[in-house]
């Protein structure tokens, strides 16, 4: 990881090459990911909640019996019982049969960040514009920057996407001679704001989004995990045409699968399979057979209502301890599902600075900087409470509390810093196994 | 699959889209993975030969004991003891510490095609050159198209690339004011070739590169794979720097698990990292480990043997039924090992064209045309052994045969009909899952 080799190839990368460097950040997660630190930062599902014995079981028949179908290659676009799986799941928030979800329209892919890229690469020119919360998901970012888009973000509130907002932004870019390629939301349990779009939004945004013909991604990863209320509709179950939707099993099954999806209009779906294709051929058998298997044979809704409430806890476990020990000045949002809290700190405060100090005593985060594509955000902060056990979670929330205290106090005897808001790039964001 | 769909996203598709269309020929290969067609078109490894008893309870008491981690996210690197055991299998290529390999500067894929597309993503901005064997693997064309590049196709004969040929592109590159970004070459067993290039000529070709200051992309999926021979050094073992070499687990182990890997100099390994992570996050740790797993508790070796007996006798039935039947004028390679077999047809006939009345006679090929980014390669097809039994693989060039000596007749009959020669393009290939 090291930034200080001498680089021979310097003047024959391609030009998207040039920005990929390894930020000073990543140097301190892999301190971070020592066992007495804390991590509040990564967003690894806690997949020792698995009948691991059983899943195993499973594996190990799957392979023995099937070896010579499930150790093979496959087609591009994925296996197709996996994707009649994918739609039976789809279904449970209302992507079915009657908004024209088939399997036909479906691409597995590694993981939904594969699907994210692959979108990238059909749609995005170098200086396109995409529209995206802000904040907005680590690993997006980094897909939109290595296509050389311009990402304009949409203020949230607790609502999530504003609206109007979106509708203000829609004009810029249009007033700027140019058009949004689409816009890429993450309607439920938002990475990392922790907030959900409620149904009348979802109305607005699509409306706006027909109205400016500018194509919606909408990536669902948490869909299922929410706590206190049934699934809302996403987004594509309410129209037939003008969203695709990104789906994952990394956080109702397993991460270790990479195995996700993009449903798609065919003609768009058409291209995706090309594109995945010249990428990595086909996805895993191997991870396809597992995941189809364990959809078929294994009960995954009891599965998924444990992995609900384990994390329910432990999101219970995040907002009594921030409630319990933050500083005055310091607010949160209050997330109904997923793996995420949103910490705006108190006026001063630096998150990027302040995040060695967090480390040295023994608690990690991603600071804000990460989530923008224009290096804002410094006074925010992303709390993920979905690995940690609820009592660790509260000891890393004090660690923290007690990190922002002592920055307080510093400021308070020696006056504020200058406050070093140079902008930033996405490159501060963790390493994305992380994140 | 239809081409015949109503594309309301045309104009909102990058530049980079407006090409990537399904070709006439994938509609052939659906019928051709009918169960009459002898199917001498795929490159699927025939991964029945593995002991799937065995190779299944190592995967249940994998996940059963380290579910925790088998399941879960890991580093975009790749997991450390994968890559410890990819240093332990290169060394058989003579890439080794002596040449400065270590895990560091290995980057897991998925497969080595994402390895390709990751270079192509580092290196090449659109009209850059590359230089590759004609034909060349058309897998590694279709990165090379969608990454806009301009493929230079050196020829080859008997013994693999041809130096002087190496030379003379260079040389007419250089002349044209541009520069190749790399030498893409398969050394071993070439696909679709079947030739591999001898010692002396390794030297040379990497003396002619190292003196253009021209980067070798060396990719050697098939090198273990050899029937006659010990596998020869790889370039790489040769030279310290100047070479990113691909490997892949597909045909040692499973093509299902979809793990290659990249070794790349230290500065270019890191940005093939921040690539890999923009596109995957990160590969699969289910599949990870069960390579390692395999390769640290099971007998490989014995299990390497196993494949290239089980290959040799196909390439052995291949060669024999060509020399039995295949009319005048047909001329073919004879490999020393891998998958495929490079057969050059009869003055007149033309490969793609006759495609469909193969199918028709039972029997599938993939004609040449899909080996060359320029459309040429009419006169050739590659003929793959790796899959079906040695009986199969006879009346399938029997039938291909009779096919052959139809078409001929009909010339010697009607005269030839007009050479339809204009250029077509890498999306003649099969389905890449086939390939």
């Amino acid at each position: 990881m090291s930034g200080t080799t001498l680089d021979d190839y310097t003047d024959r990368y391609a030009q998207r090459a040039r920005g990929m460097t390894a930020s000073e950040i990543r140097a301190l997660f892999s301190v971070a990911s020592r066992p007495e630190v804390v991590s509040l930062a990564g967003g690894s599902p806690y997949v020792s909640a698995l009948p691991l014995d059983a899943v195993g079981e499973m594996l190990g028949e799957l392979v023995a019996r099937h070896g010579a179908s499930s150790l093979q290659y496959c087609i591009g676009q994925g296996d197709l019982a996996l994707r009649e799986v994918i739609c039976d799941v789809m279904s449970l928030e209302g992507v079915d049969a009657s908004c024209g979800a088939n399997p036909d329209d479906v691409v597995v892919t590694v993981g939904a960040q594969q699907a994210l890229d692959l979108v990238a690469r059909v749609f995005l020119d170098p200086g396109d514009v995409v529209l995206a919360e802000g904040p907005s998901y680590v690993g997006a970012l980094g897909v939109f920057q290595a296509a050389q888009a311009d990402v304009v973000h949409v203020p949230m509130d607790d609502l999530g996407l504003i609206p109007e907002a979106l509708e203000e932004a829609l004009a810029r870019v249009a007033a700027e001679g140019r058009r949004a390629k689409f816009l890429y939301t993450v309607p439920n349990y938002h990475n990392p704001g922790g907030v959900t779009l409620p149904e009348e939004r979802r109305e607005r945004i699509l409306e706006i989004c027909q109205r400016a013909d500018t194509l919606v991604l909408e990536d669902n990863p948490y869909g299922l995990l929410g706590f206190d209320a049934d699934p809302l509709p996403a987004l594509r179950s309410r129209v037939r045409d003008g969203v695709i939707y990104l789906g994952t099993f990394s956080k109702t099954f397993s991460s270790g699968v990479r195995t996700g999806w993009a449903l798609a209009p065919h003609a768009v779906r058409e291209k995706l399979v090309i594109a995945s294709e010249a990428q990595i051929l086909c996805p895993s058998m191997l991870s396809q057979s597992a995941v189809t298997t364990y959809f078929q044979t294994m009960p995954w809704r009891e599965q998924l209502k444990t992995f609900r409430n384990l994390y329910a806890e432990r999101r219970d476990a995040v907002l009594g301890a921030l409630d319990d020990f933050m500083p005055s000045g310091a607010s949160w949002t209050r997330p109904g599902g997923g793996f995420y809290v949103w910490l705006t700190l108190p006026a001063g405060l630096d998150s990027k600075a302040m995040l060695p100090r967090a480390i040295h005593n023994r608690v990690a985060y991603v600071p804000g900087t990460g989530f923008y594509a224009d290096g804002t955000g410094r006074q925010h902060l992303r709390l993920s409470y979905c690995f940690p056990p609820p009592e660790r979670i509260r000891e890393g929330v004090r660690r923290l509390a007690s990190v922002m205290e002592e920055e307080l106090d510093l400021r308070a005897t020696f006056g504020a810093a200058p406050t070093d808001d140079h902008p930033t790039t996405a490159a501060d964001s963790p390493p994305q196994g992380l994140a």
